[in-house]
């Protein structure tokens, strides 16, 4: 199979643009000096995120497809957290000589597979020389007519705080692999008008935190309500010393759930699971800026929460 | 001065927040998981360009905020290819741990003074770990209501082809110091209605030739009608057994000026310059696919063009 540096960038530009299919709201997709589409509806969701090689992924390990994918599901996971609807993406490569074409059909393969998934149109792109591979993509979205979008600043005193999904250990094989909660963020936004949201990129304290700090407020979560996963449960056995499951759940990166609040009195009307994935209720806002981590809802025993991690009493 | 592994991520990031303005139809700039902003009015544009170091600057050698100013100069380029009017852009950057906070400093003013002079909200953005620099811009604009953009498809055998400015040698400044030509290729399209336009980044000939394929036509120019630049004829003056100030003028690289077409009729309104920029009538659209140069209009004396340069008689 040929090289990057072989098959040249034209020739490999006009290679990609024979894989993407159209779509009816672009007018004009990658082969001019920029895409041509229907501007969105409601207000425009936009958003950009990368993937670098010995940092993200390991070329040569991660298979190409799944670097692809989760190119876009990353981008993808940031729309679903404004409660968006994605639309079309640009993708910028810095893209080393020795690399394979196979390489870039099966990282192309895995992006524009989840585009279709998703009904996100790839319109553009730009391919750079470079020493190291990397990908870079921005994402536009939309609201949709009169819909809103939920941010992280608005959390109020007495909400509840929920979370998708369950938590930690996402490094075993999620973080490659997890849908983006678009279906479930537009339908708990259509239903519940959520006053905040986040999607869990750097770990659930982590990301409650940006909630908190955004929206002025605190917090307390009952530590016997985290969804813990199989993954965190599984990790935790095979390094001893490292994390329990319940510290992997709240503190590790990629799991790309949702983090969500909602005034208590909808709280009560939210369901078990939404399009199969489960809600959970797991803390509430408080007005005194701080976060609590308490075993139960009793709220009779804390833990402490240091900031690698946490300890335990 | 302290480097990017010293302040970390977070640290970047906020310092980065602190300096980006918002505007009017921004609802939600950088901070949240996507930013919210007014659709475009009439269509969407969008493209996307790259910098890498060693490739198209060199670090510690092409000052931080003309590397920033180039950025988002390319892609207001390709905007101005479509007679478009930019709105807002995203920015990913590869950083190497060993760089100065002084440098992303720079570069970041390059950038943002740029996006004052043209009006572009910078709304986003993401920062990786990366072993090599590297900056990735997206950015979106719109045709205005009403308005049209202009591709690279719609060249007509009759045509008159014009391009902007003096070309040739940019690579001794130009290329980090050019204005992308918005203004101008706004005002030919609300006057003149050009057929196609493309920017020049890889050449005179070569851009041409991206009209002429995609418009399914061929054209002639006239050599004696291109305006070569003074640093064409410097360049080749430096280099005896390198180009001709004309060689340079048609195949160098990165002269970010205007190619058009209008129709035969119309071209005879076109103005000797627009906005201070001038404006050369420069060649033919022909119905045979093919591209021929000759010395002058009067179609006498052809010059070989070879696939790198090209040569004389």
């Amino acid at each position: 199979m040929k090289s990057i540096g072989q098959i040249g960038e034209f020739g490999l530009i006009e290679r990609i643009r024979k894989k993407i299919k159209s779509s009816r709201d672009i007018i004009l997709g990658a082969g001019d000096d920029a895409a041509v589409m229907r501007p969105p509806q409601g207000y425009e969701l936009v958003t950009t995120d990368a993937l670098v090689d010995g940092v993200d992924f390991e070329l040569g390990k991660t298979p190409a497809r799944l670097v692809g994918r989760k190119l876009l599901a990353i981008n993808l996971s940031d729309i679903a957290a404004m409660a968006g609807l994605p639309k079309y993406a640009v993708v910028s490569m810095g893209l080393v000589a020795r690399l394979s074409i196979q390489w870039v059909d099966e990282f192309l393969s895995g992006l524009l597979d989840m585009a279709k998934k998703y009904h996100v149109a790839l319109v553009g792109g730009d391919i750079s020389r470079a020493k190291e591979l990397w990908a870079s993509l921005a994402l536009a979205g939309e609201t949709g007519p009169g819909r809103q979008w939920v941010g992280r600043g608005g959390a109020k005193p007495g909400d509840a705080i929920f979370v998708t999904g369950a938590l930690g250990g996402s490094i075993s094989g999620k973080h490659l692999r997890f849908e983006p909660r678009i279906k479930e963020a537009r339908w708990l936004a259509r239903r519940f008008y959520p006053t905040s949201m986040i999607d869990i990129s750097d770990g659930f304290l982590q990301d409650i935190g940006h909630i908190l700090s955004q929206s002025g407020v605190g917090a307390e979560i009952y530590a016997g309500q985290i969804p813990v996963s199989r993954a965190a449960k599984t990790l935790s056995k095979q390094f001893k010393k490292g994390k329990s499951p319940l510290e992997h759940a709240l503190t590790d990166g990629e799991d790309f759930e949702l983090i969500f609040t909602v005034s208590e009195k909808i709280s009560r009307k939210i369901p078990k699971q939404v399009h199969g994935t489960p809600l959970w209720r797991v803390g509430k806002i408080l007005k005194e800026k701080q976060l609590i981590l308490f075993e139960s809802e009793k709220r009779d025993k804390k833990i402490n929460i240091s900031k690698k991690g946490f300890q335990h009493f």
